[in-house]
């Protein structure tokens, strides 16, 4: 959407798939944009550099990143040869440059930004500026002597960023990144909510938690929250167990349907193949689904799910693999997720075609390993914080920020004297915004079906100028206008083509400056223009055209872009 | 001398050759120049884009310049394939960008720019920021329905470069451009006086006329201004030619030590192969130099003087060679310069050895096939336009415009509908000036041994606040002075360090701040501070420091700062 909008507003043009000119409309914005975030990283003492476009190759394998970035990175060569990395980002430049001037921990903290563009080797560059091969970011670094002062300035820059974002005229979501296999708290995302989003997030009202869905924790309902279903088996005493004839399909629901029970008091087990580790079985309450990134994260390596070939292989049968009555020579081991502690008399499959086990209790009838958290959180669960109700929401990244510690000092052995003279680690924090994806991603959020509504704060200009029907004393009157609100400091685009009124309002819609003024003959018989808000009114129906005195124009316009 | 100034002063700091961070002193330095430049090219209405680094390499080879510029080109491969130049100029991508919006001749004219990184492979970048691989340009494309709206246009541009040095301090001056074998007048140069520059300059002082040495045009003496010889020679019946004896060497000088005359009068012909067309003689009056630049452009081709082997395999004896008296079998054909003209009596060699011919006379004893200017013009000559008094000076080249014509319209096919429905060419132009050069441009004009000396509207701060001898009153109040002059728009470098006098001036000088303000407590005891410029007085000598009551300090800033 934000590259229809912007591209039939003439803000962008594109240039290549993900590489896009910035026209003078765009431009403004991106330069607005630009303005927003400077004046925060100057707040939390961020000094503006720039660093090149081009990073000497041998800096990036010093710090690995050559091979482990190696899709992505676009590269280049030189006289004599010479190799450069187009920079995707700057830990490789910024941190011996910084080295170069901070020797002593007087001389810390310290943080430099830039605004520079960035290149990276999207094989799917797509949604217009949200996700481009050649784009604009603003980078920041930061250097510390201690992690506890890391920290306390990483907090600092959740603020920044989060009033970045607000005077860009979007709602934020913090959230801890999910960042795959390996990923640790370090890490947060800052996510705008609109339906062209990429995440989904789930956002606590309650007390304001935001996740993104990959990793989530929540509170899922309990046996008892089931009704009096539920309720009794919250009561009921574990009974023998039993295997039973169970003819049916592989599915939950198949069980479901053939025991005539939800789907809550059925133990579903999914086997998964661990790199180098073989075959483990997780165990599952049968109403909820298995997050496969915490099956990684739980194992620290790479997992898939076992191919029927392989289950048929190993002795196994689909859709009957259960803890409990497991064949000796299957070599297979269960970790269960904390959800099926509290179900009593659990149905499972008994490891043989068309056989199950009814009244199966942990403890007695089977053991797990370990207990872990394996649940794929959803909407319908309560905030793991507060209990508050969940709401999942399609979301873009538009920021994030990680604490590096000194994975890269140490590339480059940046260390500074202490106060003991002795030679300590500088800890790292980096911060990214992407500038021009902030843009396309303000359109997703702002716009309706007529086009693009942009925040005031980062309009092209402030207000449409529009005269009407050719009419001299209008074009006049305009004109003069014109240099009065250009003299109070407002901001304004001038339409006076001969064009119908109707291809004048179009253009106007799309282009979605905050404030249209009409001025034709009709206006001019009642010494008056048109004014008309691009934003919904309050109640979020369209505003209604008014009329206002020429007179008070010029006021009015003042009072409302201040506003 | 940019280089290690910059350096020093915590400007930029060298990435890799050619390649350059800059620091936050310097991308301030760097804001400011943009500013003015940004605000000249909107005068002339110029509307500010930004396009991409990374060009496809199908639109380079479109215009010729995949294979004419391969040399400085940088190239990357990305996803399936595709292939990048990382644009050294953006005339490839402004054009079909311009073609998409521009349709008719109502639509014309239009000029866009941008400021954006450029990359180009120069063999040796050197120079500091005077020539980069990786550097910024302001480049500004112009587009037209005639030629003639080109000109008006194109002279408009050159007040607006005028005006964007002059407000960075600097005393620019328009050249016609040389650009090699092929030039026409159809570009023009900006060149500052600096004993760092790479060109060349004559400048006239009396009609402000400035040429590059290159392809300068000048008035030399003619016989008549060499005194009594000279004048009584004007006057000269011319005598019949005769043969002598020349046992000399095959200089010039050795020729008027056997005849013991002036320079001027002996005949010089230099031999040059030119490319395709065989030997040429060029004959010129003995006292000036052949510019071999307008040789070239007046065979319009390659030319190289010729070697001692092939002259001798021609038939000619080197340092005896000449128009007169030429072997029949030796194939050369000879042009001669304007300035053989008026010499009577001539001395020339007379192809053979230790042989000269005296009383020679063009017309009656040679001829030649054509006459052009050939001249080396040197600062000894007089103003061909004026006769005002030529001087020789060092330059850097600062920016340059060049009329580009339909070259890169006819390339795309880039038309439009004139008033008679007719698609007609697109007439072109483009403006270029590197920023980061002139930055570093700036620096070469004004230092002195000590350090930079910002002009004014360009100085990262305006001010230099310097606090001595840790003094806790002195502080408090530089702490109050600093508050106050912020608050009144002026911007301020803090130095409350606590090292030596010594050490904090020296580094004051470096940077090279307008205005240098101390506090300490010498100066609190006279109730004031202390006042230095940094730029010298109008005598030429260094500013001298002065002290300034504290309740006048501000004030007094203000009126600096605005003058």
């Amino acid at each position: 959407m934000n590259a229809r909008l912007l591209t039939q507003g003439g803000f962008i043009e594109k240039q290549a798939a993900g590489i896009y000119n910035f026209l003078p409309l765009g431009l403004r914005v991106l330069g607005k944009v630009n303005n927003i975030i400077r004046d925060e990283m100057n707040k939390v003492e961020g000094q503006e550099i720039f660093m090149p476009v081009l990073h000497s190759r041998e800096i990036w394998k010093a710090t690995g990143r050559d091979q482990s970035m190696d899709g992505v990175l676009y590269r280049t060569r030189g006289t004599d040869d010479q190799e450069f990395v187009l920079g995707p980002s700057h830990e490789e430049v910024v941190t011996p440059l910084v080295k170069t001037f901070i020797k002593s921990y007087k001389d810390l903290p310290l943080a430099v930004y830039q605004i520079q563009t960035k290149f990276r080797n999207e094989p799917r560059a797509k949604s217009g500026v949200l996700r481009g091969r050649e784009f604009g970011m603003k980078d920041m670094y930061s250097f510390h002597l201690t992690e506890e002062d890391l920290d306390a300035y990483y907090d600092r820059c959740k603020i920044a960023y989060t009033n970045v974002y607000e005077r860009c005229g979007l709602k934020s979501y913090m959230i801890e990144a999910s960042g795959g296999a390996f990923s640790d708290k370090f890490s947060h995302e800052f996510s705008i909510l609109t339906p062209a989003g990429e995440d989904t997030i789930l956002i606590c009202d309650k007390c304001g938690a935001a996740q993104n869905i990959e990793i989530a924790q929540g509170k899922y309902a309990e046996p008892e929250d089931f009704g009096e279903d539920g309720k009794a088996n919250a009561k009921e005493k574990p009974l023998p167990m039993k295997e039973v004839e169970a003819k049916r399909g592989p599915s939950i629901e198949a069980g479901c349907e053939l025991h005539g029970c939800p789907a809550w008091k059925i133990l579903k087990t999914v086997v998964y193949e661990v790199e180098d580790d073989g075959l483990v079985g997780i165990c599952i309450r049968g109403d909820l689904q298995i997050n496969e990134l915490k099956v990684e994260k739980y194992f620290k390596k790479q997992i898939r799910p076992a191919s029927p070939e392989m289950l048929k292989k190993a002795g196994l049968v689909q859709g009957f693999i259960g803890p409990v009555n497991m064949p000796a020579k299957v070599k297979i081991s269960f970790i269960g997720d904390h959800s099926i502690k509290n179900v009593t008399n659990i149905i499972t499959g008994a490891n043989a075609k068309d056989v199950d086990i009814i009244n199966v209790n942990i403890g007695t009838d089977y053991t797990v390993e370990d207990f872990a958290d394996f649940v794929q959180v959803r909407g319908s669960f309560k905030c793991g914080k507060c209990g508050g109700a969940l709401r999942e929401e399609k979301a873009i990244e538009a920021g994030n920020i990680f604490k590096l510690g000194t994975k890269f000092t140490d590339a480059v052995s940046f260390t500074v004297t202490n106060k003991d003279q002795k030679q300590v680690p500088v800890f790292m924090g980096c911060y990214g915004i992407g500038n021009t994806r902030l843009v396309g991603t303000i359109v997703e959020a702002c716009h309706d079906e007529n086009g693009i509504i942009w925040p005031k704060s980062v309009a092209p200009y402030h207000v449409h100028l529009i005269t009407l029907g050719n009419d001299e004393e209008a074009t006049k009157k305009a004109d003069k206008l014109y240099e009065e609100l250009t003299e109070a400091g407002i901001e304004v685009l001038y339409d006076d083509r001969t064009d119908s009124a109707g291809v004048k309002f179009k253009d106007s819609d799309l282009i979605g400056l905050p404030l249209r003024i009409v001025i034709s003959k009709r206006t001019l018989e009642r010494d008056s223009v048109e004014w008309k808000e691009r934003a919904p009114s309050t109640d979020g129906k369209p505003s209604e055209a008014k009329n206002v005195a020429f007179k008070d124009v010029v006021k009015e316009v003042v009072k409302f872009v201040k506003d």
